[in-house]
């Protein structure tokens, strides 16, 4: 088969790859439906994370099973699934616990931009919906093995309430979607923090209240100004460089939470500035696994359309152009069709 | 009056100081019963914070109303009264939040190791008991005008529940009776970070179940071996230097939370392992006012008796050596009496 592999900075090929297989009896092999693009996938593909071989990329994946190890008992061939991009047993005490992506026998899920892929520890990773979705219904369900997800733990971790104010850090596909599960966890009032006009657009769509287009001090100083002097209740940083994490911390309401859950690179946190400021700091790889039944439930019903985030798809082996459009910022979210 | 004043490093001095009087109509003018030394001072006894000019010392208090501002209403002379190292107004958004340390009109208290001390914002700042307590509950008081409730807002912070692990890191006042906290509020198995043995010893008065005095990476280890391979549920953080920060975010199973009260000096934290780590981080200057009126309770009907921490008792002409004895670590407390 052929699959997208990442070379180095901005090398995406289109090529022959090994056809996966079941490895280990706990595995499960299924064909792709769509998969996408992660905005995190381009820490690598803009040079910033290191490539030391070339490495089958993709990390987003929904489709149907089409082979089963021998223990697995879950899901079986034929079923439409999701599954996360850390697979888990789901039955460690960190998996218990609801962190999925923190399990003690974790592994990444890679190479899911290609035709089938092998999903570890299927019984733990993957969820069945109760049918085939329409075609249609497609792009939102993908969008729940990640971006959909994560933007809802970092709702989540924000401690989003009925009532209270939820500012959102970043206007890429998980901030977008955070604003979405901010309005689906009922906060009264929804910034987010954009200057690109159709990213604006889409997070009013999305529920957003206030769009803040300012950043640093002035960023802060306008948020400030919203809240009434104190600072938001929930803050949701989507981004996860220092000026965006301090830009969430200095918005925050003292006792108000941060959830975070753009990977860090570069980021580090004074203590006493910390200290002083009382927020509460929750993030992470987003346990998606822990969010898919509730998640699907809400598509399945057409209460959330986070496929809405998509506004560019390409058949797979267009893959290349796929990241130049996100890298280039003229794509939201680019899905693939196999 | 004569009162502590710091000069510099090591140079505390009890000498004669201009006696406190109304100078806002919402001050009130309070003789102290009894005043004491605390941990977070000896940063600057030390000479690691800079001290700038004299200045007046101590911030922890309770006492006698002598005298009020004509805007006070809500505590008389004649009083009992005890208040937090941070006046606050107890009306603004922050206050109603319950973080009143980080009050719109916060003042710091200072100069407390004395005869008599002005505490502004009185109607915010100080709460009355229902009476005059006996003598030998007045330790007890004193220590919820700081100590016990920065070790009962590290165990709320770090979300101590029934039924839950919490480890403590660090064994000094605040350390102490953030256990004796943390059995308070339910835990079923406190472990103490001490490897000194009368500190191990009113550690497990005050609830520890068991004592670590490994540190570092084995400190960890050990953490892990006694909690299943999982982390403590809840680690309360006393102590404020990036190694016990360290060991705290490392002790802490994912989902966990950190309450962290130690003043944190030269802490700074990599965003990337936080993320990773996926801990609860929350802390900062206790939110004393908020848990006095609670504490004050659990004194008076003899259910907690944080006063225990004090160790040596000295007339208030004595504070230099009251100094010295913690600083070598001779006391874990001194109580002065003026």
């Amino acid at each position: 088969m052929r699959g997208a592999v990442l070379y180095g900075a901005r090398d995406v090929r289109f090529e022959e790859r090994e056809t996966p297989t079941i490895i280990h009896p706990t595995d499960a092999v299924i064909r792709t439906s769509a998969t996408c693009i992660c905005g995190s996938d381009l820490w690598s593909y803009r040079g910033i994370n290191k490539v030391e071989a070339p490495t089958p990329f993709g990390h987003e994946y929904c489709g149907i099973v089409e082979e089963i190890g021998s223990a697995v008992t879950k899901v079986r061939p034929g079923q439409f699934v999701i599954g996360s991009f850390f697979a888990s047993d789901n039955t460690c005490p960190h998996c218990q616990a609801g962190y999925q992506t923190s399990c003690q026998h974790r592994e990444l899920v890679g190479g899911a931009q290609a035709p089938t892929l092998r999903v570890p520890l299927a019984d733990g990773t993957l969820v069945a919906t109760s049918d085939l979705p329409p075609p249609e219904m497609v792009p939102s369900l993908l969008a729940l093995s990640d971006v959909m997800g994560t933007g809802w733990f970092a709702a989540d971790a924000a401690n989003v309430k009925p009532g209270k104010t939820a500012l959102v850090v970043g206007d890429g596909a998980v901030g977008l979607l955070a604003v979405l599960s901010a309005r689906e966890m009922g906060a009264a009032r929804i910034i987010a923090m954009s200057r690109h006009p159709a990213r604006q657009k889409l997070a009013r769509e999305f529920g957003a209240t206030d769009v803040v287009t300012e950043r640093g001090e002035e960023g802060v100083a306008r948020v400030k100004e919203l809240t009434g002097g104190i600072g938001a209740d929930s803050v949701l940083e989507c981004v996860g460089t220092t000026e965006s994490m301090t830009q969430a911390i200095r918005s925050t309401r003292p006792g108000g939470y941060v959830g975070y859950v753009g990977v860090p690179h570069g980021v580090t946190l004074d203590g006493q500035d910390l200290f002083f400021r009382h927020v509460r700091l929750h993030g992470g790889p987003a346990p998606v696994r822990r969010y898919l039944p509730k998640l699907i439930e809400l598509v399945w019903t057409g209460k959330i359309d986070p496929g809405k985030v998509f506004d560019l798809t390409l058949p797979l082996d267009q893959v290349a152009e796929g990241y130049r459009a996100m890298d280039e910022r003229r794509a939201i979210k680019t899905l693939l069709r196999p």
